[in-house]
């Protein structure tokens, strides 16, 4: 399955009718196996999915690190595509025993909640430090957005990226935002590389969910082009993480623990 | 709880460092209740919430008519909003039997579901009629702008809109797109309004979730000011609703069925 396909409209408004073609991303339902059962159904751009499967599983709480998945296969079918995975005898055990029925999709972060209580799980606190400068911080979008190809074709998906001291490092893109952050988040995983190293990227706003993935990827530094909501902040707060948002065009506010800007600036 | 929260941060890169305030938008896990057990926790902004859950109901099927729900409160807690629901007696054993395990919050419109073809749900074929003329759907958007408050005060939330020959009739925000035209389809069945006779607005990309929700609501007409999924589009095409996405500065792309628009035009 492609991520994106053509797609003929008709413009209509201001300077008359007219033919238009446009390139629209593809989503596909994309089932998540644990030894053979389904553990969520999600809309998502089929492209770089073992990374989407791993992080998915790690930010999930169902492994906690990718050699306890033991086997994984992606199996296109005639309505989506699955991602079959076996989890190592251990961790397999663990997710029998989880507590919370997740019995749906996660992209929202709150599948399988069903108490109040439950909705703000309590996070591991972030004291990783990152040696990014002002500048990189400021710029980090701008980045991101030359290695967005699919947004390029589209003007309709998200991505998200990985930024350290030596630049970005990785990016991902989805039509769901959380979906790109699981991305990312399984690529450092499979690499084998820390994401207390640098900050996420996002091109999306910062809900909860976002700031509960970071922490629990244990990355220290979350850079957004729009804005945070009030939560996400009081989230990042208790959770030891920077909240960057509002980065474009060269600024951007930080809303949470400045003093991660305070390290020496790296040079180059 | 208040819809929004003000929030300081500390301005960085071009121009120098500086404080600023921020108005950021709040979320809260908003519990769905059914005699007594918990459908799906969500975040959502805590506004209109009896228009969301009344949505909700619908889209999610739980009911077919806002008198299916015999009680409705809200109810504060200390970690959320809990919305009690007591359904008459009927819908109540047809809840009970309902094979799609829901243990999550919808936000995504798949929560529950546990295999592909469950993704895709069938739906009706809408075959309303509406007799918007091309410059009421080409600045549908931007008439939904004016009536956006939460919007104007922290730029970061969603907002949808119900439209008709005779105007915007109905105007809800949410931090959740997917929330807020729950809204404003609940806000509809309150007062007895047929979808069939406008448009839904939205302020977002349409993904598939959307198309659904609008179906199930009987809307033939659904105006976007993003790009919509290729999914989305075939989801659209198939269910007979009018897909105009792109709807800004005065013009609108009409991806499925422009035949609704050749409608004799409305004369105020």
């Amino acid at each position: 399955m492609t991520p994106s396909a053509p797609a003929k409209a008709l413009r209509i408004g201001t300077g008359g009718t007219s033919p238009v073609t446009r390139t629209l991303p593809e989503e596909v339902p994309v089932a998540l196996t644990y030894d053979g059962s389904t553990q969520a159904v999600m809309m998502a751009t089929p492209s770089d999915l073992e990374d989407f499967a791993t992080g998915f599983s790690l930010t999930e709480g169902i492994v906690t690190d990718p050699a306890q998945i033991a086997e994984m296969t992606v199996e296109p079918h005639d309505d989506g595509i699955e991602i079959r995975m076996w989890l190592a005898d251990a961790q397999a055990t663990a997710l029998t025993r989880r507590r919370r029925a997740m019995a749906g999709p996660v992209g929202c972060g709150l599948c399988g909640i069903d108490s109040l209580a439950e909705a703000t799980r309590p996070l591991p606190e972030i004291t990783a430090r990152s040696a990014l400068t002002a500048e990189q911080i400021a710029t980090a979008t701008d980045t991101l957005r030359t290695r967005q190809p699919l947004h390029d074709e589209t003007r309709a998906v998200h991505a998200a990226g990985f930024l350290t001291p030596q630049g970005l490092m990785i990016a991902r893109e989805d039509v769901g935002r959380h979906n790109a952050l699981d991305k990312v988040i399984g690529a450092l995983a499979r690499t084998g590389t820390d994401a207390a190293t640098g900050a996420f990227v996002l091109t999306s706003r910062v809900s909860i969910e976002l700031v509960q993935k970071s922490a629990l990827a244990g990355c220290g530094m979350l850079i957004a082009v729009s804005a945070p909501t009030a939560r996400a902040l009081r989230t990042a707060e208790d959770a030891g993480i920077t909240l960057v948002a509002l980065a474009r065009n060269g600024t951007a506010e930080v809303f949470t623990h400045p003093d991660r800007l305070t390290e020496t600036p790296h040079v180059a």
